[in-house]
């Protein structure tokens, strides 16, 4: 059976910071610079899930890209669209909400609700120059 | 002498939320949805400056796009950038920063340091779907 | 008050051919080439709907972009995305579906629900390549 | 010798519908949604060729580029370019035409053109929200 | 009948040099910094061809778009792509070869052969952060 | 520690032509076609620069895409932008500056710069429509 992988994009907008707690204003200053603003900036996340799979014979698909963008809906966009990513999202309380960070916290979302058997990679631009991209190794 | 439109890419990333002051909250969240969100949200904000105005034989040029692009840089990317735009812009202490607001605000910055004979126009995306363009009428 | 234009993207898919019912076969190949395939090709048609009007001090809004979306939905894509335009298109039973009569059918149907003193401009790609613009004049 | 991937676009449009002609109407409705409809819709097909290899000493290139093209051209735009997939291709009068199957029967046609020593990887964009790649494995 | 406004896209590849021979190199390294390089720089040309007339009831065209880019093809990128515009354009023999001085040409290069009552108007983009339009006013 | 890939966008514009000087001028021009022209043409490259390894738990970075801006500035874009890749960049002097060896110069120019446990892939777009990638292997 042929392997294939399909990608669907998505998208949502969110406000956040960097810095990080240990460390004092200066040298969070001096690592994060305009991004350690306290009051925050933001930015439209751009991403594609990518999905990788044998293709069912008796449909064509690898999966339904109807059900996997209502799972992105779901599992991604209702949890971090409109959101203050470092007030409202529970696992950036602690954790730097970088572009690394949330493109994990995206992919880690969505593979338990994937068949086993599939692979996941996730893409997320921060900005249109800025991207980032995880499947789990 | 030949008429043309010069026309130049930047860009920003800020957070903000929208709301109307003498409104309460219900009526906000019914007019401004999760843009109403108290802990704000963001984008990354891409501009167009479109400036028209008669080519100098001399240069070849409408105007010096390096000069723009600086004019650009100084004026409105310094002033927006990074910033939460309710709270750190003062124009929009009390005015709401839709797209549409934040697109007057950035001509009526530009348009003073230029050739008073010279048109502008700005087009202001917030996300890659939703954008506004103003030409000062 | 200030003059502003919101531009909101859509996108739909369809089937179409074109030819003119009045010619015989040799004409409509010679005018329409591959388009004039009696099975069938398509596209899909993404579209910017573009509303200028004055700037609501209350909201910051032209008009709510939301409503403008839903709008599109329900007058525009549930008309004709997955269609045959020429089977399924009333409009299209007699009149070839060229990017530049699809373009005016759909400014045509979205005009009477905007406020009267709002100007519609209405662009629609066929490919990324060919795109066809109208504004009502 | 280094070994360097090169990639060339190409794009067709096409009609098709997605269906199993062993479900009945209600479980092909309830799989392909608006995909299902009879009259058929239609996209425009995006995609990039990539072929992996040693990059030649003589001409510092993989493979000719323009060769490339007249590949993609002749053994992929011809024979899917203005067609109606599922009535005219003879690979789908049985096989549902999903963009999974499209990629796959993409690569088989290019494939045998190319040195065996070279890679082969296609991606098919059917829209720009939806897109899937193919390697052979 | 409609007025509609059609855009087709085309690209061009050239070489070119920024000066003015009547200034000395202080000057024009002043004026055209890294632009003023003896040795010429280039840029991936890409334009777009805007025609606005009436609908043409029998095709619903406004011009055959096949046409159109036949027209391009011959009258633009023949003339330029792949060109070093200072050294074969004639016309750039004693003209600077800027963004703006380019559209003009490809403009005056475009409009005789078009139906009179047509509008012509060509964005020409330099890079995909600088570009210029010209509408022959 | 999980392992991400961080992706930076930059560009350049150059002039170049396409030989080998160890060829007559038939075989050259049946070979390169208008990429010989003896006088040059010129491309906007853009790139994507790749950089995979495991994520700072102090940071959530996996380097800071600010020091990589500035490095691809310094050892890319200072070395290559508004150059003649032929005449000004020495390792063209007898190396053809074809997309291929173009991408493999600039991965060994930032890979010295890297920590040695990270992995680089750079993707260079010589047109919208042609480009090359290079990982090193």
């Amino acid at each position: 059976m042929e392997i294939v992988t399909v990608n669907r994009h998505a998208h949502f907008n969110a406000a956040h910071r960097l810095y990080n707690p240990d460390w004092d204003d200066e040298r969070n200053e001096a690592v994060f610079g305009k991004c350690f603003n306290p009051k925050y900036h933001g930015h439209n996340y751009e991403m594609i899930v990518s999905v990788t799979g044998p293709v069912d014979p008796e449909t064509g698909y690898v999966l339904d890209m109807k059900w996997l963008k209502d799972l992105i809906a779901e599992r991604v966009e209702d949890y971090l669209d409109h959101k203050n990513l470092n007030e409202e999202v529970p696992e950036f309380a602690e954790l730097n909400p970088t572009v690394e960070n949330i493109v994990i916290l995206i992919w880690k979302r969505l593979k338990p609700a994937l068949n086993p058997e599939f692979k996941l990679k996730v893409t997320l631009f921060e900005t249109p120059r800025n991207f980032a991209e995880y499947n789990g190794s």
